[in-house]
C-alpha cells in the first residue's frame, strides 16, 4: 500500500514509517519536527541519541534499498498539508502529527491553548484535504485510551449499547478526559466522526494505550536508526521513565497510591496495530475505533515489576511515592475491552522479564546521558500556571 | 449580582443584559462586534434595524437611570478578557460570545476552523481567567441542545446513569452533534467539565434550545432599543425565518421532511434562565448542565403553525419541502428532559397565536427590509466548499 505517516519523525511515527517500508509499503513521512523543538523549550532531551531525518533515512535506503519520501511540512497549513496529499497520493494516511504530551498541556493556558489549536486544527485541515483531494483515502488516527477516563463501568471500543427507559441506543462510549491534551483527542474524535458521516470518509480512531520499548526490529539494525526514548516527567511514558530512574538510581517516582490502572502496549505491537489497520481499511462513511493496548497495570504494578527487575540486574532501587500532580483517581475500577486488533490477527508482545532486561539494558547503555532533574514531577495539574523552566527539581513543591 | 455578559451586543446577549440591568443586577457588556461583521461578509442584515452599542445603552441609561458598563474585547485575546474580569469584578459570567450558526461553520475549512479556534480559545481563556482573577465567580455558558443529536433513548440534562456488565455509573451523556458549530459547543463542554473537576470552579452548561422571538418587555420600551432579528439562512433561527416567509409570500422552507424534532423557547424565557442560573449558581466544582427549551415542535409542526397563523392575518403562504442541505434525520425518536430550570422557578411562555400575530406583524412592518435571496439554504453540509457569495439564490442547487 502507499502509505503516508505524519508525524514520521516521532516516537511511534519513526518505528511505524521503518515498519510498514520493512513490510513492503510505499511510505512517505511528513513532520515538522517542532517534537525536537519542545526538548529545546523544555531543556530534556531523548535518551537515546536520535539522528536527523535526512540521515536516518540515508541510512534506511542504504541497508534496505527501500526508499522513504520525506514532506517538512506543518499540517496546520492547510496549503502545505494540501500539496503533500496530492504529491503522495495515499492509500491510507496516519495521524500521528499532534502535540501527545498531558503534561505539556497542563503547563500553562498558552500550552493548553497550542496543544488544543494545534491538534484540533491539524485533523480538520486533514479531515477536509481528504475529502477535497483524496476521498477514497483511509485515515488511521490516533487517540488514546484517555479519552474515557476511569469509569465505573466496562469500557467498550468507541461505542456502547445503552438501554434507558425502555429504549435503546448504540452510542458514543463518554468520554471523562483527564488533561487538556486528552481534551483534544476526544475533540478530534468527535470531529472525526462527524465528517465520515457527512462526507462518507474511512477512519480508523486508534485509542492507544500507553506505549513502551523503543527496539523495533527495524530501529535495531544499526544504532544510527535509533528511535527515541523519553523519560523526562513531560514526555517520558511511566515504563521508560522507571527503567531510566532504576538505571541511574533514582526512585521509581509513583504518583499518589499507584493504583491508576492503564492499558499498556509495546512499541512494537504499536506497529503492527497500524499495519493491520492500514490493511484492513474502515468502509465509506464508518468511524471505527479500536483500543490499541494489549495489558492492564497499575502504576504501582508496573514499578514493583522493575524494582524486581532491577534488583535481578544488581540495581537496587526504592520506589517513592509523591503527592499525585495530576487530579485523577488513584485507586478505580478498570476494565476495557480490546478485542478487534487481536481478531484482525494482533499477537501481543506482553510484558515479559526479558524486555525488561532489555529496557533496562538500554536505559544503563545510555546512563551518562541521563539528566535526574528532569525525572521529578513539576507540572501541577491544580495550578494555572507551572514556571517549569525557572524550577530547579529540588526546590520544586506544590500543595495539593 | 454582579454579572458580565461576554457577547453582549448579540442577539440573546443584548435581551439578557437589558432584562438583568431592568432586574437591578450590575451588569456590563464584553463584545468584538464580530457579530456586525459576519452580516456584512454574508451580504445580509437583520430584519430589525438595531443601533450601535454605545447609542443603545445611552438610550438604556436616559429611559431607565441604569448604567450598563461596555467593553470591547476580544475573548480570544486573553490579555484583553483579564483585563475586563479584573475591572469588572463579577459574581457571575455569562457566555454567549461565540460563533453560533451551524451553517455559517459549513460554509468551508476556514469557516469550521475559524468556528472551532474562536469558539475553543475564547472558552479555554475564560476558564484560566476565572481560575486566575475571579476563581469563586460563577460560570453560566451556552452550549445547545444540538451537542446531543437526535438519539434513540431520552435526552436527560448532560449526564445518564449506565448500566452495563452488572456496574453502573452516571456518566456525560453521549454526544452526537450535527455542525462544526455544534462540535465547537461539546468541545467546550468538555473542557468545562475538566476545568471545574481540576480546578473547583463552579459553572453552569446551558444547552439551549432554538430561539424564538425578538421582544422582551425591555427592548419593547423604546424602538432604539430593538433587538437583532435574523431570518437569513445562515443566521436565522427557523421559526423567526418562517414568520418573515410568510409576511412576504416566501414559501415556507423546510428541508427534506420536515420531521426534524428539536427543543424550543421564546427569547423571554431565555433572559429569565440566565437570571436563574445566576442567582441559584454552581457549587464549587460543580458542572451543572440545564436543558434550556420550553416545547418540542417538528420543523413541519412550526411551518404549520405559521401557515394557519398567517392565512388568519390575510397571508396565504405555501409549504415547500426542499432537499435537506443538512446530513440530519429527517424523521426520528425525540424525547429531551428540560425540569431543572423549571424547577428553579422558570414559567414558561408557550407558543401561542397571540406570540405567532406579534412576530408577524413585526416581520410584516420591516418587510421592506427583507432580501428574498438570502432566505434560500445555499450553504450544503455534503460539500466541503460553498460559495455562498458567489451564487445567485435562483442558481443554486446541490447533488445529494
Amino acid at each position: 500500500m502507499n502509505i503516508c505517516v505524519l508525524g514520521g519523525d516521532g516516537y511511534c511515527g519513526w518505528a511505524t514509517a521503518l515498519y510498514l517500508s520493512g513490510r513492503g509499503h510505499t511510505v512517505s513521512i511528513v513532520d515538522n519536527f517542532v517534537r525536537r523543538q519542545w526538548d529545546y523549550e523544555l531543556g530534556v532531551q531523548t535518551l537515546t541519541p536520535i539522528r536527523p531525518l535526512p540521515e536516518r533515512l540515508k541510512l534506511w535506503r542504504e541497508l534496505t534499498g527501500n526508499e522513504i519520501q520525506s514532506f517538512s511540512a506543518d499540517i496546520t497549513d492547510y496549503e502545505s498539508l494540501a500539496s503533500v496529499i496530492k504529491a503522495a497520493e495515499p492509500d491510507a494516511v496516519i495521524h500521528f502529527a499532534e502535540q501527545r504530551s498531558a503534561p505539556y498541556s497542563m503547563i500553562d493556558r498558552k500550552h493548553a491553548v497550542y496543544t488544543q489549536v494545534n491538534n484540533v486544527v491539524g485533523n480538520l485541515n486533514l479531515l477536509f484535504a481528504i475529502r477535497e483531494l483524496r476521498p477514497d483515502c483511509h485515515l488511521v488516527k490516533l487517540g488514546t485510551m484517555g479519552e474515557y477516563g476511569t469509569p465505573n463501568i466496562d469500557i467498550e471500543e468507541g461505542y456502547i449499547k445503552i438501554e434507558h427507559n425502555g429504549r435503546s441506543d448504540v452510542l458514543p462510549f463518554p468520554k471523562q478526559p483527564g488533561s487538556f491534551y486528552h481534551l483534544s483527542k476526544v475533540h478530534d474524535s468527535h470531529n472525526l466522526a462527524f465528517a465520515c458521516k457527512i462526507w462518507g470518509l474511512r477512519a480508523t480512531d486508534l485509542h492507544q494505550g500507553v506505549v513502551y520499548g523503543t527496539m523495533t526490529d527495524e530501529v535495531a539494525r544499526h544504532e544510527g536508526l535509533i528511535n527515541r526514548f523519553d523519560y523526562d516527567e513531560v514526555f517520558g511514558t511511566v515504563l521508560n521513565r522507571f527503567c531510566v530512574q532504576a538505571a541511574v538510581g533514582h526512585p521509581l517516582t509513583v504518583y499518589g497510591e499507584g493504583g491508576q490502572t492503564r492499558g499498556f502496549l509495546d512499541i512494537r505491537d504499536t506497529v503492527r496495530c497500524l499495519e493491520l489497520a492500514c490493511l484492513n481499511p474502515a468502509a465509506p462513511g464508518e468511524c471505527r475505533v479500536y483500543n490499541q493496548f494489549t495489558e492492564q497495570f497499575s502504576v504501582l504494578e508496573l514499578a514493583q515489576l522493575i524494582k524486581t527487575a532491577a534488583a535481578n540486574l544488581g540495581l537496587p532501587v526504592e520506589i517513592q511515592h509523591l503527592p499525585d500532580p495530576r487530579v485523577e483517581s488513584e485507586t478505580h475500577y478498570y476494565n476495557a475491552k480490546h478485542s478487534k486488533l487481536i481478531d484482525l490477527g494482533l499477537k501481543p508482545h506482553f510484558l515479559c522479564d526479558s524486555l525488561l532486561d532489555s529496557l533496562m539494558n538500554i536505559a544503563v547503555r545510555y546512563s551518562d546521558r541521563v539528566d535526574r532533574d528532569t525525572l521529578h514531577p513539576m507540572i501541577n495539574w491544580r495550578k494555572a500556571r507551572n514556571d517549569r523552566q525557572r524550577s530547579a527539581a529540588a526546590a520544586f513543591s506544590f500543595a495539593r
